[in-house]
């Protein structure tokens, strides 16, 4: 066969990677400001200015209903706002100050290319943040004629989960904390906090969707940086040639960018497993695969050859739990898992020892460990995972994050699949189900994201043809495959999905 | 010339690197327990077992004396326990749970071969971390006949400080905060906290060491990031060759390591600066210099070649603020200037918008962004610095980190010139001063790392000397010079410099 053509860095250096350009859609400085209105969001901000402790219901409240109900939010944030005054008189000059200066920014949604921002209306260096007085939110709220940016797995449909679960999850960092840049030196992986550690293990057994007993666990900047230590620890340091690293088309958009943007001569991307001939190589085993959600195994197998098992999405809201996998190396984000994308925390399982330590070597050469305060979030953020199903929990209180996940998954898909039936021109793929142990029930395989056909025949692009109807997804080209394809993140919030809907089921 | 020897990865994934086989000298599972003994040690870790808010002044109060005195503390530890139990009775059975649990483990101090470990005592792989309560606190503590590790730069003499500064620094995490990927599109660096961004160019402001406006301001995971960001960012994509990256010896040890672990063919380590010849280069400029403290210019100027100032020492505890650097990438770490090395953050300063822009790329690509929580974790400690020095702030409560900083460090150097002379057998670099422009007074250089150079006519290998009297450091020839010469860092705690600075004084 002849071998894929490498893609240079100048191509990952541009538009490849995780963030295709779409990401500068709604970077518009240049973009009209919300004006004089009072949104749910203008109100959400200058509640915001107070202390964070005890008004999470408060905002919940205020926000939620905010989102399906367009019409009369004045007195909504009026009582926000007067609620959150009787906890907190004294903050009253704050949250007029922070609603004055945060309201001229909001809903940016112009379409401006990379190019005409960068020219016409970049931002002046020097002054962005200057009036910063709260942590950011993520995406501006969006409103029915925004972009809708579904382009990014931005996992934002979690937070109203986390919103109601008190302080079961909050996490307190005194300032003398954690200084040190060693968490645990008996450990192969120095800087893993035993914490962390402790409650990845323990959701794992809560969930029984991976082994623990006999791995290795370790801690990386999201899985990212653990699927490149995977890579470096099983490509031998003197072979002549890199080694090859393929995966089964359609493959995870980033596989390629990741591999290959550094130009490394240890690894290359190397293309579609399918079509690989050779014994070395190192195989990306995406299950449940991003995109399509289908559940794989490995199609290649040498002695020489070495599989790395990306499960990022092997939990109950989006699959039935049928084994408990046992590969050499899994990885695994709470990304994907919890929602907290932003905390930036990737684990993987891993049995060699040897191979431990070399991933681990990656790490620290790349970024000497890893935040022990995000590790320390996670680890809080899975304990009250776990706990939401431990027996001992009471039955009131208790919050079940994947009972939420997989009610929302559920609705969303029941919404897309009768969107695209309206249509009429586009195609899903068809729903599975399977055994789910976890649940001990028969569940359907409901994925993080919809690989979404276009069928007209005049359209060819499909991520093009959504981009003029203002859907941003990240088209088919860049997971192998066809690009009448589309991928379309599953996990925006609510108010995005929503709008998503109801233009895909107009679109004729 | 002829071109250096271009290392191989796998001496870089052997025992190069940031983290040398020396860590693994107190990982030692088969080391001997602590017994017993009732130390200050384990009082501490007993008190850490309860909330860690409002008992800063009490732990800081044990901890602090016990160090320096190494008698009677049975009652101190008493009296500890007995303020937190008056300031938090229902603690009392997890204090005492956590004390019987930690205890045997403490004291590790055997010296194991990182070969000895892994075939006699390597811990089970499935157990570790099964007993944690707390977040982990950095190297074990040490006594007087423990190996004392100075080898990296772990900057716990800062801890000190911030037990002192209550809830200034310390921060809340709400569960349901900061999930997205994105914090602020508009923004070059997309995955910014503006508080962060906010807060960099305020204590710059402060401090009058670096250019702010008309910067962009960049977070990475750590400066080691950022310094790969600008590898990437400054070397062509499609050039025929890498891109020659020099530094001027002794050079930081992890510039040639982090250069050339991945075998990139956009860049590759080429040396001393001094004795490079050609027109396209990245030079590392190091500023005050590790090891050395010297500060430091470019001693390259091509039209082709491009500098990235590395000033991560750059601040009043260290060296002479003298001017405001306007160099074109400027490297930053909460790591070196706060202490908060776990944090794993620093910044950018960078003045030209596509580097910006290509950096970011590469944070992106290797880990999709920077940990939100530490991003405003590093805020808040910021703005407690900056607070620390503003005209309003209130005088018996001020906190001001530089004081503290610039008091240790003279101390510090102090004992160690003192040690060198009493031994004979050291000689260290000579003092050097400056005028301070932020202390407004002639301040002397006082290095986080001292560059020690052993005299003696006999000791070629002067951190294999050390060793064999168990203090570890890390050997000249990693930094390109002379391995009579080792660098020693001088940023640990107390208890661990007293007894580095008395065996020093011993050694003939």
């Amino acid at each position: 066969m002849a071998p894929p053509r490498r893609r240079t860095a100048a191509e990952f250096q541009g538009n490849g990677g995780l963030m295709p350009p779409s990401v500068q859609v709604f970077a518009s400085p240049c973009g009209s400001g919300g004006g004089g209105a009072v949104t749910t969001n203008g109100s959400d901000k200058s509640l915001r200015g107070k202390k964070p402790r005890g008004d999470t219901s408060v905002h919940s409240a205020t926000k939620d209903t905010g989102r399906r109900r367009p019409a009369g939010r004045m007195p909504l944030w009026l009582v926000g706002i007067f609620v959150s005054l009787a906890f907190n008189v004294a903050a009253l000059p704050l949250l007029l100050q922070q609603y004055i200066v945060n309201q001229p920014h909001h809903h940016h949604h112009g379409v401006i290319s990379p190019d005409q921002q960068q020219h016409a209306c970049a931002p002046q260096p020097g002054t962005s943040g200057a009036t910063a007085r709260a942590p950011s939110t993520g995406k501006p709220a969006v409103t029915s004629d925004s972009v809708i940016n579904l382009d990014h797995g931005d996992p934002t449909m979690f937070e109203a989960f986390w919103r109601e679960t008190g302080d079961a999850a909050e996490l307190v960092i005194p300032g003398w904390q954690t200084m040190s840049y060693f968490s645990d030196i008996s450990n192969v992986c120095w800087f893993m906090e035993p914490l962390f550690d402790q409650q990845v293990r323990r959701l794992h057994r809560t969930v029984g969707n991976a082994a623990v007993d006999g791995y290795h666990v370790l801690v990386g900047t999201g899985s990212t940086q653990l699927f490149m230590a995977a890579l470096y620890a099983l490509s031998p340091a003197d072979a002549d040639q890199p080694m090859s690293v393929v995966s089964t088309a359609p493959y995870y958009s980033s596989y390629p960018a990741v591999t290959d943007f550094l130009r490394s001569s240890l690894f290359r991307w190397a293309g579609d497993a399918n079509s690989f001939v050779g014994d070395a190589y190192i195989e990306l085993v995406c299950s449940p695969n991003n995109p399509g959600g289908a559940i794989r195994d490995a199609v290649l197998s040498s002695g020489a050859g070495k599989a790395v098992h990306d499960l990022a999405y092997y939990w109950p809201q989006y699959t039935p739990i049928t084994r408990r996998a046992d590969h050499d190396i899994m990885l695994f984000t709470v990304s994907k898992s919890t929602g907290h994308a932003g905390t930036r925390i990737g684990w993987a399982l891993v049995k060699d020892r040897e191979v431990a330590r070399r991933m681990t070597k990656f790490v620290e050469l790349n970024t000497i460990g890893v935040s022990k305060d995000s590790q320390l979030r996670a680890a809080k953020v899975l304990r009250a995972v776990s706990d939401g199903y431990a027996a001992a929990a009471g039955g009131a209180t208790r919050h079940r994050l994947f009972d939420f996940g997989r009610r929302k998954m559920v609705e969303r898909w029941r919404m897309l699949r009768q969107a695209a039936a309206a249509s009429g021109i586009f195609s899903l793929p068809e729903e599975t189900s399977g055994r789910c142990n976890f649940a001990n029930e028969t569940a359907a395989n409901n994925p993080a994201f919809a690989w979404l056909r276009c069928d007209r025949e005049d359209v060819e692009d499909c991520a093009g043809f959504l981009r003029g109807h203002k859907i941003l997804t990240r088209s088919g080209n860049q997971f192998g495959a066809d690009p009448r394809y589309v991928r379309v993140s599953m996990l925006d919030r609510d108010d995005a999905y929503d709008i998503f809907i109801s233009r895909l089921a107009s679109l004729k």
